[in-house]
């Protein structure tokens, strides 16, 4: 393919996407599909010879869709958002053009120098403390990384290094294995399996805080369990807390859990990855409050700020936190700029050695929305998650399972969880909207997540119509369900 | 920007990324930028409005072309290549446009499904054995990970985890602590960093084991290495074994280490992130001979198969030492086909959580090529490199450091570090072309690895030109300063 080629086949990929965004609402949400329906519908083997891209267009319509859960339809309301918008995939096309990769200054100074201001924009839409920008000579700063998983390993793997180098100055002698059994990690039992898998990797026990009502953990759980660790001879050295929980979008108190880790000089990594991006509305603001105790703070960008996958934005207090845990310089990667004090080399802030050029979508985005742009976007979502959550306060029939702060509903029928299980199944069996559950407090719960950039009040009032309409069915056949075992009876 | 904004704009950005790719050559290939160049370029923060398109698609020219190393350019020779092509590029939007976020099964089943084809298509074209092949029911099979450290690390994780139960099943109360003191893994010194890496980060030694004179681990120095340190109560666990290593692309006999690693019952890696690409050519599959004694192996096919980045293929030979490793479950993860045993969650398979629709690009670009397109591709290369060693050998001045084997050549100046540093300072100051240096038996050596799509015999022959010119330059410059100091003498 040449690049003539290319020009034709590229605009009618673009005609494509266009085409199939615009049209998502007319594709089933969820797909038919059984595990293992793709295999027998290719060959079993690469082709010799090139096949016409006309057959793979085709291909992508008979074999792929098909199979296909749609994120971006206005009827998917499961899990959390995933960003879509023009202006990133704009930026992502350009961002494949030119191909490079930045795991250091000189590998593309532009690609470095980009993403060290736009993390600064960023950190400056969400009034972070300046103490996480990277300003002109600050001591912080902010890098993209691939999802928060890895934020949360990176900010715990830094932390080890950290309070192992302060034990071992301490204790000359000690090693790290004796340092490792030590170690003691802490989130609430509402942070994402990502934190458990982070302490798995690190080889550090990872305690979980019992959450209080709202599913917030709070001061006393987490000295209650820091006092009695630390009786037991182990070190608390890290701790995650939560905005916006996965499950219910609940929050941490930061402004408790970040003075006690100052006082007790333990790292405090503060994972937003979903509510993240609504702090840059000064409404939302306010939940971010006692994000000044934090030595890290992680959102992603790619789930709610229009910004498409994958951009996960992390600042630290003091990059030589992050360049201190994982700095090694192999003569192939050095450069003349290297010692200057002026530039920055993020493969020394990340897991991977290489990485795109992914501040290119940040710039687009944020240039071709403009900060109120993304604002109101936000704004939107809410207020459509309030307007479903009036649609189950109406209903006697349901509950609300916690406080919808930001864009999700958790919400149940008033019965047992095997009543919630059956509604579940009908609603994804219906493959009208998909929607994925939680437990809470035990109990089994359905989360509505506004998700698509393309929900309107329309989408929302017409799945909970759907809603209604499926519990209604389902309450029937377990009314004759009963009155059937009374007669047998 | 609506869809129809999007239609003309996607539109142009395709004639600005052909127009980019075939005017590269016009570009000059490294930068002329100074560290911190762009802050100033740029506002401190984000607009409040929107910016509009034209502005944005200027600033791309005005501020960051002027700062970018231009990878795919003709005259870029450095590090190694990074794939760039348009099926891939083509695969890519169509992957930005879909936005699904691939971690289960239900979260996108052709997501999952045509990884899971595509890798065992790539598999066959490198004749794995059977062993890492997902089939209809086999037990290995293969994943996209973001990078080759990725690879590594998620490698020396599983196999960490399968030697810690073991050992713990032996010995009820062993602590994790405990076995990590024990326990040692093993690279030549020739590895790449980003397996020193992996045992940081997974907290176990790593023992740099002393290639031969090929620059190649064999079997006495790793036996030696394994003897010595089961003598002094370690345990050994991993090995890393490198085919196509990144200072001089030399091969570790993995013949001979194999066997070992499988008679001591320890995981060996193999990582052929840039070498890996060549085997799909029956003349280059001898050099992976021996992979049958692996437990894992992966290369990059964004480097060298013109898959863009990120894609970096990874197999096991049992699927359940990955997800033995990693797997937590959720809920709000289930799915109702989770324990159906016919399917792929990926989550358990990697470290992040979220992923792309990568395997698009696979498919695209096999189809687009074909096998047979692909070995050309790769041909071509290591004819170029030839071409440039014959270039080296004509030179009296010159040598070649160690054996081209595919597309990489190593040389220098005979004389001291001192010359060839001053010969490389001279080559990226012309701006010509673009090289980064290696350490090769402590001494100082240059790298020309064969990169660009676009690269032909003239351009390396130009290259070679440039370089003996300004050799030539450096070496009167030599003799100058030599006889204006005999004269002072």
């Amino acid at each position: 393919m040449n690049a003539s080629d290319f020009r034709r086949r590229g605009k009618e990929m673009v005609d494509y996407m266009a085409d199939y965004l615009e049209g998502i609402e007319g594709r089933q949400v969820y797909p038919d599909v059984q595990p293992g329906y793709l295999r027998p519908l290719i060959p079993a083997t690469a082709p010799q010879e090139p096949d016409t891209f006309e057959d793979i267009l085709q291909d992508v319509e008979k074999i792929i869709m098909p199979g296909v859960t749609h994120w971006h339809s206005p009827y998917f309301f499961a899990y959390f958002p995933t960003a879509s918008s023009y202006p990133a995939m704009l930026a992502d096309m350009l961002c494949g053009a030119i191909g490079c990769i930045g795991f250091s200054w000189a590998a593309s100074p532009a690609c470095t120098e980009l993403e060290t201001v736009m993390m600064d924009w960023l950190g400056k839409m969400l009034q972070l403390p300046e103490a996480f920008l990277a300003g002109e000579a600050g001591e912080g700063g902010g890098v993209i990384q691939g999802s928060a998983s890895e934020a949360t390993l990176v900010a715990l793997l830094a932390a080890r290094t950290k309070v192992t180098r302060r034990l071992q100055a301490a204790s000359p002698g000690l090693t790290q294995g004796a340092v490792l059994e030590k170690l003691v990690a802490y989130a609430s039992d509402q942070a994402h399996s990502s934190v458990e898998r982070a302490g798995l990797i690190g080889g550090v026990k990872l305690k979980a805080i019992p959450s209080d009502g709202k599913f917030a953990m709070r001061a006393s759980a987490l000295q209650e369990a820091l006092e009695r660790d630390k009786a037991a001879g182990l070190i608390p050295f890290f701790v995650v807390a939560t905005l916006g929980t996965t499950s219910c979008c609940s929050f941490d108190n930061l402004l408790e859990v970040g003075p006690i880790c100052h006082e007790e000089d333990i790292w405090l990594h503060v994972d937003a990855a979903y509510a993240g991006s609504a702090f840059i509305c000064p409404e939302f603001r306010h939940l971010l409050n006692g994000v000044e105790f934090a030595d890290s703070f992680n959102f992603n960008p790619h789930k709610w700020l229009l910004v498409n996958f994958d951009c996960s934005a992390m600042w630290v207090k003091r990059r030589t936190d992050l360049t201190g845990a994982f700095k090694l310089d192999p003569v192939y990667l050095k450069h003349s700029h290297q010692g200057s004090g002026l530039i920055t080399d993020y493969r020394h802030w990340q897991l991977p050695l290489g990485r795109r050029f992914r501040s290119l979508k940040m710039w687009f985005v944020f240039r071709m929305y403009g900060v109120k742009g993304l604002q109101a976007y936000i704004r939107k979502h809410v207020q459509l998650s309030h307007e479903f959550e009036a649609f189950v306060l109406q209903d006697p029939r349901f509950e609300v399972c916690a406080e919808v702060t930001l864009g999700l509903v958790c919400f149940r029928l008033k019965g047992s969880d095997g009543l919630n299980e059956a509604l579940l199944e009908r609603i994804n069996s219906a493959r009208k909207i998909h929607l994925v559950p939680c437990r809470l407090r035990g109990q089994f719960v359905l989360r509505f997540a506004i998700c698509s950039r393309k929900v309107e009040s329309g989408h929302v009032r017409l799945a909970w119509e759907h809603i209604r309409g499926l519990a209604a069915e389902l309450l029937a056949a377990e009314e004759g369900k009963r009155d059937g075992q009374s007669c047998i009876i």
